[in-house]
């Protein structure tokens, strides 16, 4: 199977365990039901899932067992976007190359489709699907990853420095909580899932694909900076040259553009690296690192 | 022990859970750490708390499982207080006595802080004082009762009933999910958490369990609304008659006050009546019954 057959198969069963996780949207409250699928559905990277589906395959997880963790961590991230985009935060228009939620609907109810997108993703991974001591392992990886140590931590750090000089160590701990921390659950939750179910974590290989998590996560956020100066807005499907407008440090305003490039194909070697220990086995997890640095939008 | 002695006892150790739960505010980031303890600690009546370590003493679970529990509960609740009170929700300044979050800091923070309480919740409920198989049964729990078919979803009728006339039915419908879904989580997660540890679920006595939550849940919502008309602010350490000035629907409004004093003590006596196969072991649950009826404030 090539890169984009595995990848077309995963986005496809990514997209039916979302429709499935997700309540209907004739299931009362409607309207919020609606504006939940609205948020997820149809749009979207997936590369949480794709490193969830790849680190889990390493590790032998079953798939519709990776279909449940990737569909709660898919959830936490769109909440994320969707509360970041509200006025008082970032207050932006287009996502995915749609209206965000508060513009298509109005700010209380994309403040109760985030809060509930979130509850919903410890709904998913509490399906019986996973065995319990999946379940258990799964929802701690993912609430610490989420939270005031990790995505949420991350966004506080990131408002407070709005108008001020990061140094570049500050800015690397900023997008190591606010995007790093979800990816590095993504890779743990699929590896962990395959582990449990054959015998129980692996401290070595998780510490292993850590490394690679904490590279792809960097190079994510570096290769976002170099696109947010470089591409147009239809491209993106987000508003381009925003940061920069807002005043907010990145790569590229701390060490310029062709630094920036630099240091993204460093790291996709870095991730190369991590891998090492699992030869051809971490094949899928090679080519998403190359995605992460490779992509245009 | 007397009542008072019991709940004296139970609200220290749950202060105490919540201060070992909650990061502490030398953590970075500080100010936001900072933020959600203000939210949490030192204020608020604990009842679903309380209602989790009554229900759990029934059924012979553990202290420190039932502080585990209780932590969580009480982080989603207060969570949903802080977003509630939001500017582009119910806009409030006053809670616990105290100035709300977006008013002492800033809507973001308070934006964030309730993101990251609710993500704390699951991190309580992982924490090795429980097994696998509680943590699993005890997320799934919390997690459907906070979201779109649970708490939230009350919440997103409640915003959508602001100015229209509500019949009974629907009224209660609101209720049940805004407020009772969690009051009902507590008893039940406190159940659970004994039943897994001695043999597993019970589904009988949770069936006896759940009609006496969905009796104290309206309760309280009956009780809520005549303070809301009778008393005072500082009393309720929350903005007095604020619902009525909202416009929104209460039972007050709806049946009159008398008919709404006398509703809340035939659910106080449905609420005995459920407890009935349970014998005196189910004492702590009655008087927790009558505290939700009398209250002052």
């Amino acid at each position: 199977m090539t890169f984009e057959q595995w990848m077309r198969s995963v986005l496809d069963r990514v997209e039916g365990a979302l429709e499935q996780y997700l309540p209907a949207d004739s299931t009362e409250p409607a309207r919020l039901h609606e504006a939940m699928r609205y948020a997820v559905l149809g749009g979207g990277k997936r590369v949480r899932p794709l490193l969830c589906h790849a680190a889990g395959e390493l590790t032998g997880a079953k798939a519709e067992c990776l279909d449940a963790a990737s569909a709660a961590l898919e959830m936490i991230h769109v909440y994320s976007l969707v509360h970041d985009d509200m006025p008082c935060m970032d207050d932006d228009e287009l996502r995915r190359g749609k209206p965000t939620v508060h513009v298509k609907y109005d700010e209380a109810t994309a403040l109760l489709v985030g809060d509930a997108l979130q509850s919903q993703a410890f709904v998913a991974l509490t399906s019986d699907v996973l065995a319990p001591a999946q379940q258990a392992a799964l929802v701690r990886e993912l609430a610490l990853a989420s939270g005031s140590i990790g995505m949420a931590g991350g966004q506080a750090i990131d408002l407070a420095s709005v108008g001020h000089t990061l140094t570049r160590p500050q800015l690397e701990t900023m997008h190591r909580l606010k995007t790093g921390a979800l990816l590095r659950a993504a890779v743990r939750m699929g590896a962990l899932t395959g582990q449990i179910e054959n015998g129980g974590p692996d401290a070595k290989a998780l510490q292993s694909l850590d490394a690679y998590s904490a590279a792809v996560g960097l190079a994510f956020q570096v290769v976002d900076d170099i696109l947010d100066v470089t591409t147009d807005s239809a491209t993106l499907g987000k508003t381009a040259g925003k940061d920069a407008k807002d005043g907010k440090p990145t790569y590229v305003s701390i060490i310029g553009l062709d630094a920036s490039r630099a240091l993204a194909a460093q790291l996709r070697s870095d991730a190369h690296q991590a891998l090492a220990p699992f030869g051809a086995r971490a094949q899928r997890l090679a080519e998403l690192a190359d995605l992460v640095v490779n992509r245009v939008s």
